[in-house]
């Protein structure tokens, strides 16, 4: 039996979200971060040994880490279906958005987080320089949705179930202003209008009104 | 025809690498840094709007993105070599070592970087909890590199050829002491002494002695 193990705020929102999108069936367990320090309880760090969402299990095996989870649930689970064969014409891109979303625009937010929590003034050339390389990412993003409804072309998959994160729930620990980028608002609310998407916040994140524009 | 521009000192270096290891004929392109700023030169930023190493060609397609080229490779270009099917039965380990690489060791370091580039002190608390995500990733891959001489277990795959350069050239960046990880040292020594990957790094890097140790 597959379950996912949810905490909330957390990118495991993307798993959430896929097994909806897929209509699997699963269990689900939700798991709430300590109100005072933000992070994830005992119980989820005991899940695997890096403590960090997203963690699913399946049988014996214990998966960690939102690329590899959802390649395998696509791949064990889903019948290829949300991923874009190579023989697609859309390949290339399904790939490039697919991987863009976490090892290029999450880590650029992750090192403007630490930067903020650094408290360093904004003035720093560090900070403006991460701040310069977030904006070309954002900004490279804001061209393609300009050019396409979803991220690969014109179908959902999974590289959109890997980048709404950063889009969204992230900007809850590092508000990111979006208003020049109003292709990826269109995008958002796009996304915002599917039920799998919308359920899948319900179950997990019910008392955060997903941030959408 | 399939081109490698590969920028010294980058993550490009994992392009060459697996090209050499598929055996594949490739065009080779090398980009020098800019000796005092160490940044990409304008016609390696003028390749992909990101500016950002790995890139290569492909008749009209310009991909850029590690884990999106080295998927693409290995599927239009390898025949499926150095990935590892979902029927196999270490299949979960290669979805997640190949993911880890880039969207958990990389950030990481990429957080450590900015933070020292900040030139912030070593005890400053979001320092510390940088060093501990980076050590607790570093003996996480200790761990599994003590129970498996690859990434996946027996054979190279594509995991290894995305996590070296992270434990090598990055060190050139981000001094890192990996004294502590005597099972990540061995399997460095076992990589380096793969002629693959020696010619990759006399191709690529020729001045710079790998950083295997």
């Amino acid at each position: 039996m597959l379950t996912v193990h949810h905490l909330g705020k957390s990118q495991s929102e993307r798993i959430v979200w896929l097994c909806e999108e897929l209509g699997l069936s699963y269990e689900f367990k939700r798991y709430d971060r300590d109100p005072n320090t933000t992070l994830a309880p005992p119980e989820y760090k005991a899940l695997h040994p890096l403590g960090a969402a997203p963690v699913i299990s399946d049988g014996d095996l214990v998966l960690a880490e939102s690329g590899a989870i959802v390649d395998y649930i696509i791949a064990k689970h889903g019948g290829g279906r949300l991923a874009l064969a190579p023989a697609h014409p859309d390949y290339a891109q399904y790939v490039y958005w697919f991987h863009f979303a976490n090892s290029t625009l999450q880590p650029v937010m992750g090192r403007s987080l630490v930067l903020s929590r650094a408290k360093l003034p904004a003035d720093n050339p560090v900070v403006l320089w991460t701040k310069a390389r977030q904006d070309l990412a954002l900004n490279f993003l804001d061209a393609r949705l300009r050019d396409a409804d979803y991220l690969a072309g014109r179908e959902l998959t999974a590289a959109d179930i890997m980048i709404v994160f950063s889009l969204t729930t992230m900007r809850y620990f590092l508000p990111t202003d979006l208003t020049p980028y109003p292709h990826i608002l269109k995008y958002l609310r796009r996304i915002g209008e599917r039920e799998t998407y919308r359920k899948a916040m319900r179950k997990g994140d019910p008392e955060m009104a997903p941030l959408l524009t």
